[in-house]
């Protein structure tokens, strides 16, 4: 039987699911009326070339997803996940305990500003990020609204996202992160603002003929300019399929 | 007869060429032993949206190219090209000759750094460049020859160029670069610097499985933050042969 570590006696709320993440059993609580995680979260995981017994936080978690998944491909030591909406980061936590995770995930139910009072600066050896994409004033129908607050910088900004990955980084400690590529003059600029190197980018393209709609980017703290682009990945081919890159992300079979 | 405004009373000297440029008639003197103008010129030039009757500069214009080429298919009223390399600037002068251009195309033999001493700071629709790529410190055999120069930062940095474009430009003046994606956070982090907003890039690729190895850009004076991407430009297709996109760009037919 896969999946034989899950703990089943896990309660779900009203709204809330078990999704299974077709990777070492791993499996994730969502509620479909929240922020569900998306395809850029598991793009991000699987850029991540974290090395063994890292030391890892993930900025504005939501649903765990980043370092749960994280956990079936990587063999880090800790990972602090924060998440400053407290129902949010309850789901969390609890699919932590689903997934028998507690001794290396820890969910911190904090606004990521104030990281640096609960974790140590200067000792992570990779932060990771998938944050809100969209400026807090562009058409924002109700800020209190948990959908709202995971997609627009209502409570932290790129800049603070970017600010406390910088201060919980070692010398060289690398910084992964998926956006928007039509903010990518402000992330270039503010990742060199706090000395986090761009050193690596890769562009998503929905079908190889579009334009991109994410950006994959890993930085370093205190690097030297080097920035290296890697081939773009495509996610539908000419015939409107997943490519194979999508399907061994995915850590699924090709179809014949 | 193509080419019918051809003065073909130009003296061509030892190593030079005459090369065709299948557009309009319009030709263009070359010599062997220097830099020869490549893809990415004519690609920059195809990239430039000029608005009828534009006053325009090119920064670092060697054999002339971008402004010859743009004659055919742009109606700008005047431009200036600036070279600082003596002799290049002359042959350039001759291809302007060539094609009977003297009223549009102006050769300023000048440093561009000293360009606000002879062209009106804040009055130019746009500036285009095609700049030396490569770093002054990588790998250089000879600081005085001639494909050095035009092809490492020696006579002027990038920061050189974006600096004097900005000086140029009226208020929402475009400036238009192709460069190095390697390069890429530098140009974004200078061009911010001196207020051209990065508004519009496009990556150029090998192959759609490849990563790119040409990015053409375009900034506004004193715009708003607005980045925009256009799909990708892919030289050669699956099979090894130049892509419908390289063929328009290149005015010639697709082959059946």
């Amino acid at each position: 039987m896969k999946g034989f570590n899950i703990n089943m006696d896990i309660l779900l709320n009203e709204d809330e699911k078990i999704e299974d993440l077709q990777c070492n059993g791993l499996k994730i609580i969502q509620n479909k009326k929240w922020f569900c995680f998306g395809m850029d979260a598991v793009l991000l995981t699987n850029y991540c070339d974290i090395k063994n017994n890292s030391k890892i936080v993930d900025l504005g978690t939501g649903t765990g997803i980043i370092p749960i998944l994280l956990s079936g491909k990587k063999n880090y030591s800790k990972a602090y996940a924060v998440e400053i909406q407290e129902e949010v980061a309850e789901m969390a936590r609890r699919s932590v305990e689903l997934n028998n995770l507690q001794d290396k995930i820890e969910i911190l139910n904090i606004d990521l500003n104030d990281a640096g009072k609960y974790l140590e600066p200067n000792s992570f050896d990779a932060v990771i990020s998938n944050p809100p994409y969209k400026l807090s004033n562009s058409g924002i129908v109700n800020p209190t609204d948990k959908k709202a607050i995971s997609r627009h910088e209502i409570k932290c900004s790129l800049e603070d996202v970017i600010k406390t990955a910088a201060m919980l980084l070692k010398q060289y400690g690398r910084f992964y992160m998926v956006h928007r590529p039509d903010r990518l003059a402000d992330i270039i600029c503010l990742l060199r603002k706090y000395r986090l190197e761009p050193k690596q980018i890769r562009f998503v393209h929905p079908r190889a003929a579009e334009k991109p709609n994410m950006v994959l980017i890993r930085a370093s703290k205190n690097g030297n300019p080097e920035l290296k682009f890697d081939p773009p990945l495509y996610i539908y081919d000419n015939e409107d399929k997943y490519t194979k890159d999508v399907y061994e992300i995915y850590g699924m079979e090709v179809p014949e």
